[in-house]
């Protein structure tokens, strides 16, 4: 069978990389011939977890076309958060949990997206499926990519059976699920050798909001007063960002995983907009939005709403 | 739980009728309401069906954000084969096996296309999934979807996924396989008592090729002269659709289910795209592709490419 490349996101979270490595381990145990490559750098939460379960991260890839004729995706549907070259390949699986936009097809394919809290919620199924076994190494990642998605099953996107599957997985991976993932996050929580153009842009996405162009960048942290002792520097780093991409605005939401909460800092000629989307009053730049912890159902929503109104 | 509809695309077939109704049936026993509607009138063959194993057909409707918020669609995607008020309701899943296109979602959903045969092939592991047993009429409702869309297993579309399940399913509903689909093709081949306009438009679909807008309508016959014979109305029938919706070209593709060959009948300014295409001479209009049966498979490929190059 000939050979095929299966990959997620640019900027890649731990759900993409670790996904990746255990579609292709399950294709592998189905006879097919799947590698799991990467768009970009791996951040420190992921290392983690590839180290602690000793795995070998993914090679990272700019293009695919010059290798393979065609290819999975995991984590992620828009081709605009794809491999540059996407339109020269056929896609014959895709394996998400976001919402669809953008995709087409020639024909028919394997598409498969669930209003999951994580891509390997989906593929934890898919061995069940198949009746394929899951190695101890293997239920480590898929518990890591539940842990990252769901801030330590703590998201609003969690959903019940994510909850149950990363119970199920921490057994065979023989992990204590708190304390493995305490450890996980807080990897992923040092902000102290991450310079401020990284902070801002390692988790950054840009969501068209109107007529506004608007980049929301989120940094999970133990301590969020690490963060904004930097606040001069992520300013400077930001506004550069905001003249080079022509961005109404800039929110950089600075999300603490033991309290779960996140201080935002946003800037732009459109900030009115946080404070009318979340009911609150910027002072020097910042806000405190309690409880509010996903990007995706809590921050994107009301300030799409916001520009809307 | 809230009341949802679940529904398949405009002209229905067997396949989305019936579909329609096991995805509801499936729904109910998994405690969630939904109720099974269609876009249009049940044909002969897909009534030979309901009436064979005691099912009633689902009600008709021509919008549904009258009367709920939520929907389903299954055997489609893309929303100009859907209701017209589609945008005006949430979509919770879908579940196909054509291409990809237009489809767009605000939020994450259960959507599930994958590339076989029959959307009904796909229910029947999610009976198994949810380890829900299937009842003797459904699993003939199911078992005529795959016959349907199928040919009875002789279309290129069919997996060897559809051929097992079809065994499975004829099994659980009593019958046997090769008579009971013989005979429902048989009842939907009767072109007799229908009207020139209606053997046009019961199953046509409109493609846009490279600048140029082709419809193509299939009809399963038994007696490819039966209705030959009727040329001269059916010219008419096309012609007057070819000025009404701006055509560049009409096919009519008539396809023996004994002998699995199509007789195709091509009007319009760019009838020669049909020769380019299948490498034949229209012979007063019409000409014989031989083992031609699916217009998924082996009609729209090499036509758009005729009008590509
Ligand atoms: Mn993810
Ligand atoms: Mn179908």
């Amino acid at each position: 069978m000939e050979k095929r490349l299966v990959f997620g996101h640019k900027s890649p979270d731990t759900d993409t990389v670790c996904s990746a490595l255990v579609y292709a381990d399950l294709k592998k145990k189905l006879g097919e011939d799947f590698e799991a490559v990467r768009l970009g750098t791996v951040n420190e939460e992921t290392k983690f977890a590839l180290d602690y379960f000793g795995v070998e991260a993914p090679r990272q890839v700019e293009t695919v076309s010059n290798e393979v004729n065609e290819v999975a995706l995991v984590d992620h549907n828009e081709p605009q958060q794809s491999v540059d070259d996407l339109k020269d390949v056929r896609i014959v699986e895709v394996v998400d949990h976001h919402r669809i936009s953008n995709f087409e097809s020639a024909e028919p394919l394997y598409f498969r997206v669930e209003p999951v809290g994580c891509t390997a919620t989906i593929l934890r199924k898919m061995y069940k499926e198949n009746g394929v076994e899951i190695e101890k190494s293997i239920a480590g990642l898929m518990l890591s990519c539940i842990i990252s998605d769901t801030l330590l099953l703590k998201s609003p996107t969690c959903t019940q059976e994510d909850i149950d599957t990363a119970k199920e997985l921490s057994e065979i991976a023989g992990v204590d699920l708190d304390a493995y993932g305490l450890d996980m996050l807080k990897a992923g929580a040092n902000t102290k050798d991450t310079s401020a153009a990284d902070l801002i842009s390692l988790d950054a996405k840009e969501f068209p909001m109107g007529d506004a162009k608007v980049e929301i960048a989120q940094v999970n942290v133990v301590d969020t007063e690490e963060v904004l002792a930097r606040k001069e520097e992520l300013k400077d780093a930001m506004t550069s960002k905001i003249d080079d991409k022509g961005l109404n605005l800039f929110v950089l939401a600075i999300t603490d995983i033991l309290k779960n909460d996140s201080t935002v800092l946003a800037l732009g000629k459109n900030t009115e907009k946080v404070e009318e989307a979340f009911n609150t009053t910027l002072q020097d730049d910042v806000a405190v939005l309690e409880g509010v912890v996903s990007r995706k159902k809590q921050i994107v929503p009301p300030l799409t709403n916001a520009f809307k109104g």
